[in-house]
């Protein structure tokens, strides 16, 4: 089995063949966003250095930044203690948001500790 | 609307009525794991103020370190542009992952750049 064979076979895919991807900036540790992989998507990230994911919307592969020029360079890959989810760490160039912000959750907190109250 | 209602009418839950939910260590901006929220979990994290999940193989609430002792006091909660990932924020008390380590990465790296060889 080649090295990327075998590191394929490690990740367990959902049912629809997918894993969820958390993305992460590998300097400031930001989370950018998340993602998803299929195998194929995966292979081509290992392979090729930059992120490729499964647009479960459009259905089709994307590789971040061929549209927007906001590329992800890949510095490292890792999967979680049953498989199940990928971590990337990535040097994204530009914003990672199709919104124009850095990361995909930037402003957009809830608010903690509320006490059920109206707001406003 | 109460502002808890507010805040959980803003994530778009899958089918299934869950969103994934990163969690990070608020100084470190260490990924520890990836897990699953509804509604009443979301409600409850905001509310309670400690990290509660959906378990999808038990099929029942956990509030994090509950058993374990390793619970997680959260600091922030967000949603990305689409509104169906939630980031949280969180100071981990001992280790995240149930194996012991500090994050449920440590120590799962695929390897980037295979040439596809065969391995060893």
């Amino acid at each position: 089995m080649s090295t990327v064979d075998a590191d394929l076979a490690r990740v367990a895919w959902n049912g629809d063949g997918l894993a969820p991807v958390v993305v992460q900036q590998f300097d400031t540790r930001e989370v950018l966003m998340l993602a998803w992989m299929d195998a194929e998507a995966l292979r081509r990230t290992l392979t090729g250095g930059r992120a490729v994911y499964w647009s479960r919307s459009r259905r089709e592969y994307w590789r971040k930044g061929d549209t927007s020029g906001n590329t992800q360079e890949v510095r490292g890959v890792s999967v979680d203690c049953d498989g199940d989810t990928i971590l990337l760490t990535v040097d994204q160039h530009g914003p990672a948001c199709h919104t124009g912000t850095r990361t995909c959750f930037d402003g957009r907190g809830l608010r903690l500790g509320s006490d059920g109250g109206e707001r406003g």
